[in-house]
């Protein structure tokens, strides 16, 4: 693309560079950009600097934050005794906007993979085990119900249940308001072997 | 979302801003550019900044640029009295691939739309006018085949026809490769209007 200035193609290269954005979102991105007021236009790249300066790991759950530790770990109304195991910040959010659960996080960021060389020491896994020497009375493991996820979750309940902790992992089965036509055929069976008494 | 600090939080506000970029992709690319090493992540931001500071208009075209001329204006090979008019800097682009267009271009930014309140006036028409008052001797319309670009094409033509000067409109019709029955009515029958003796 040598149709562009330097700059504009560096912007489009940098936009391409994004997860999921492919070129031609890319120089949508950025003739947008460039057609913004300039005071809009810089609040994006502040906004990015800002984020990639300040945001850092929660000393105790490792969710990403801006403080020593954690809203959520620094709070004495949550139950510090229960902590949820989740691969990402993100996920540690999703939990939270159900607003029902009461415990603390832990967040791995990432999921042993094999077929990717991501290996246990990869993950936060030792820093797992270290909190456990606290007060914990159950360890729930929300990492996704992909192979990596349940991988991950076998790793961990192994190292885990011989301390004596209670390990659980959240259902998997069919989605609520999911049409059972249109699921995939493992997570059918998982619904069918999860099936609870009525 | 109160789950994020509150640089994550502005960071995903900002990526929302991008047209066609929902929440839940502002949210996977603010993690993203979290988690990459810091001087990737602010060559993004860096990229914005000097693109917005330094890409300015074309002095002639109007095209976006880093120099008083883009590189087609400054040119001497290029047939300078054959102006293509475009609506965004894009379209010059696209025409600039096909490596077949010899002649400069105008670029509207924008088009007229009643709809939108956009007139003649909001786009870079008075200065495509100035610019006819040169060696002029084709001026080619390629705005959108849209309502919008059509009244443009329609409004440009009743202005300048008068002056004497040639005035085409580019084709519309079946695209190369389109397969007949997935073709809108309209487009059907401007290309049966359009038909060319073999």
């Amino acid at each position: 693309m040598e149709y562009y200035s330097r700059q504009i193609n560096q912007l489009i290269d940098e936009f391409s560079a994004l997860p999921g954005i492919g070129s031609k979102t890319a120089q949508r991105l950025a003739f947008y950009i460039l057609g913004q007021p300039k005071e809009k236009a810089l609040a994006l790249a502040d906004a990015i600097k800002e984020a990639r300066e300040h945001v850092r790991y929660c000393k105790t759950c490792f969710a990403l934050t801006d403080a020593e530790q954690c809203p959520i770990c620094a709070s004495s109304e949550r139950d510090h005794s229960t902590i949820m195991v989740v691969e990402n910040t993100r996920d540690m959010a999703a939990y939270e906007k159900t607003g029902r659960y009461n415990g603390v996080y832990h967040v791995l960021h990432g999921a042993i993979s094999p077929m990717l060389g991501i290996g246990p020491a990869d993950i936060k896994l030792k820093e797992l085990i270290k909190r456990l020497e606290g007060d914990v009375h159950e360890v729930i493991i929300s990492t996704n119900a992909s192979l990596e996820g349940e991988t991950t979750a076998m790793y961990i309940s192994k190292l885990i249940k011989p301390a004596g902790i209670r390990v659980t992992r959240i259902a998997s089965g069919v989605p609520v308001g999911g049409d059972l036509e249109y699921i995939d055929e493992v997570t059918l069976l998982r619904a069918l072997e999860g099936r609870v008494e009525l």
